[in-house]
């Protein structure tokens, strides 16, 4: 057993991780923020980095239908279940450096120390860097890494990018990709061959900053029912002389709306129900619309994420019969368009428990807490392998430029990982 | 008096009436509606319309140094206070053809009436076509009419136009125009100089379409606090992961607040206040707002308008109070910006009381009421000249393409005002 007690020892390369993070930042930089669209050029940039990081390693590289991108150091037993680490490299528009790309930068530096050490793990130690994982770009959730697992619907490959409107299927086969693949169904992963998943990344919410702790243990990730192109619709008019009886305001209508749906989201939370709800676009038509004017038309998003799949069937449920009732008082029109929705996904208990573990034997503090934010971990998941993840304390959120993670505690969880690692495969 | 008596019998010039409108909708028409920009290209080719009728029926022109249009029929008594009619050319982004053209077509065809019949009128009739009431293209209410009478604030001249930011001096230049005269407060009308000022327009609510009513006369002019750039600022997180509690939500904050206000303005009518108030424009910023973000900002409009001085102040302060109150509850910052405004108009109740006896012994009912939108004729009050305005029956409103007046009801509104023409004038 003396190699195991030796291999324990192993320290992940944390030099390869700063000069990533750093090549990262340096070629996707667009103004104040990263931009890595999902199958777009800052997301390509990123791709060909890790496979120059990984190939410098001496990692195995191979890319599948959907243009993910796995880097493999062999183990002993090749036919053995093999251990999987990783995330996604796109990003938001003016998103952050850190999140998504951690997790992989996190799984190289893993691997680069073991070959470093000279250890070959008793199997295949992974790193995946997954593609499109940002609802952002298109409104399909986790479009790599179920694709990954064959269960990309056909349809979903039609999906028009929010800002250009060509395809989806454009797109990965730019990247790539083979979309003719993927509508076939044709999967790279096969569940029952992967022992584990590990996904770290930055936590998205302030929680770990407000309690001190570095690292957070996921329990959870919550499942969302989105509409990104609800419309209301009413009739424009003189904003000085249309008397209140005679108006189908559809600002007026919109906001009575998004207002009251705030205040489910408070009854929720003091029922002890796990919700959020946001409403991240609100647009009047700006070819039309004026301050003199009676608004005719508002487009908007609305977006609820939970634990609970019955509080995210509730609120629609509720959203719906609100819309009705404004909606007739004001005469408008109110229409959500079509929803978009994934489910919430439990974490592996057994996984977390040893992560645990090895955070406690490095002296580590943890915090066991759900994520708020959706991630590949969920496709996993709900694909049957024992899923993990781990947060890292961040500031200031993500999805926005001003995301700041500590390396000293992005180090923390990739010394957890890297010792779950090496317990696991050494 | 036999001439009086057969000039009653004056025939307003309805085929010129119709050929000014078709020529107006044919020449300043883009996509569905009719566009012609406060000091812009659409306006400029109705001012030359208008000049080119003027100049056929044999009317003096004249243009003042805010490139306005004075198309007067001398009296015999060039030296006497005279009549004016008229109203102005310009519209708002897609709007309709008739909202001021009207009021300048329906002085044409009276002036063309008398010049048919050969009636020299006792003094000046002028039709004044005036540039740039809409506020909806530089944030200047009046700019024509205010600068005839030499009060435009020669700050004023250096408002930017909302989609160019390119200042109005210049643009009264490029009409024409001579901003430094404007700018010194060099008036072209005299109030002591003129008798009356008469303004036939389109109604822009449907009171007279609901009452079945073809002619308006107007009591008053609601007056407005405005404004056109206001804006929330928070901070923009992860919409699946950022707790209630950590939000700086633009957005929910702006939608309470835009519901209170609206609130506001159901109590006030409920105690029989008079009240209209618009949020015309909502717009979350399309650079960095997604359907996967707490939106950290978020521009609006918002405008009040009243009969009554102390409704707008108080509107406005509980409006302050309220974005204090709700900033605060959500940790962001609301900016209300720059507020414009104008002061309500009593109209002259001589007057109207003289139109209204032309119109009983025409025939044609009319129904006294305020008017909700600003016009030039508040201007005209406030500068002392008595003023009265005609409105015309309008279906689906105005400062829309669907505004749609019949051309019996404006031929009722100018019976009227030949009528009172040839009964003061003739």
């Amino acid at each position: 057993m003396t190699q195991v007690t030796d291999s324990r020892q192993i320290d992940p390369d944390f030099g390869l991780a700063v000069r990533l993070f750093d090549e990262l930042a340096a070629a996707t930089r667009v103004g104040r923020g990263i931009e890595r669209i999902s199958y777009g050029p800052g997301e390509a940039v990123a791709h060909r980095l890790m496979i120059a990081a990984a190939e410098a390693i001496g990692l195995e590289c191979r890319i599948d239908a959907a243009a993910n991108l796995y880097m493999t150091l062999p183990g002993r037993d090749r036919a053995a279940p093999y251990l999987m680490m990783g995330s996604h490299l796109d990003s938001v528009r003016q998103g952050g450096n850190f999140d998504g790309a951690a997790g992989v930068v996190a799984g190289l530096a893993v691997l680069s120390g073991f070959k470093a050490a000279g250890i070959t793990p008793a199997m295949d130690l992974t790193v995946m860097a997954i593609r499109a994982e940002e609802g952002a770009w298109f409104d399909v959730p986790y479009a790599g890494s179920r694709a990954a697992f064959g269960l990309l619907p056909p349809t979903a490959l039609d999906t028009p990018r929010i800002d250009t409107g060509i395809g989806l299927a454009h797109y990965i086969a730019e990247a790539g990709g083979d979309p003719a693949s993927l509508a076939r169904g044709v999967a790279m992963l096969d569940p029952r061959r992967v022992a584990a998943f590990l996904e770290v990344h930055i936590e998205q919410a302030p929680v770990l900053v407000e309690t001190g702790i570095p690292v957070g243990l996921v329990t959870g990730i919550r499942g969302y029912h989105r509409f990104v192109a609800a419309r209301t619709v009413g009739a424009y008019g003189h904003s000085g002389a249309l008397p209140r009886r005679s108006r189908r305001d559809a600002v007026a209508a919109t906001v009575e709306l998004l207002h009251r749906l705030d205040q489910v989201w408070a009854d929720f939370e003091a029922a002890g129900r796990d919700l959020v709800f946001t409403t991240g676009v609100l647009t009047t038509d700006s070819a039309v619309a004026g301050a003199s004017k009676v608004p005719g038309q508002i487009d908007f998003a609305i977006d609820f994420r939970s634990l609970e799949p019955a509080v995210l069937t509730d609120c629609v449920e509720l959203a719906r019969r609100h819309a009705a009732e404004i909606g007739a008082a004001h005469r408008v029109e109110m229409d959500f368009g079509e929803m978009s929705r994934s489910q919430p996904a439990l974490l592996d208990a057994g996984l977390r428990e040893r992560l645990g573990r090895h955070a406690a034997a490095l002296g580590i503090d943890t915090l066991e807490m759900p994520s708020g934010a959706g991630h590949d971990a969920a496709v996993f998941a709900a694909s049957g392998v024992p899923t993990a993840m781990l947060f890292v304390r961040n500031e200031n959120g993500s999805h926005n430029p001003d995301e700041a993670m500590e390396l000293a505690d992005f180090a923390s969880a990739v010394r957890i990982l890297m010792r779950f690692c090496v317990d696991g495969a050494a």
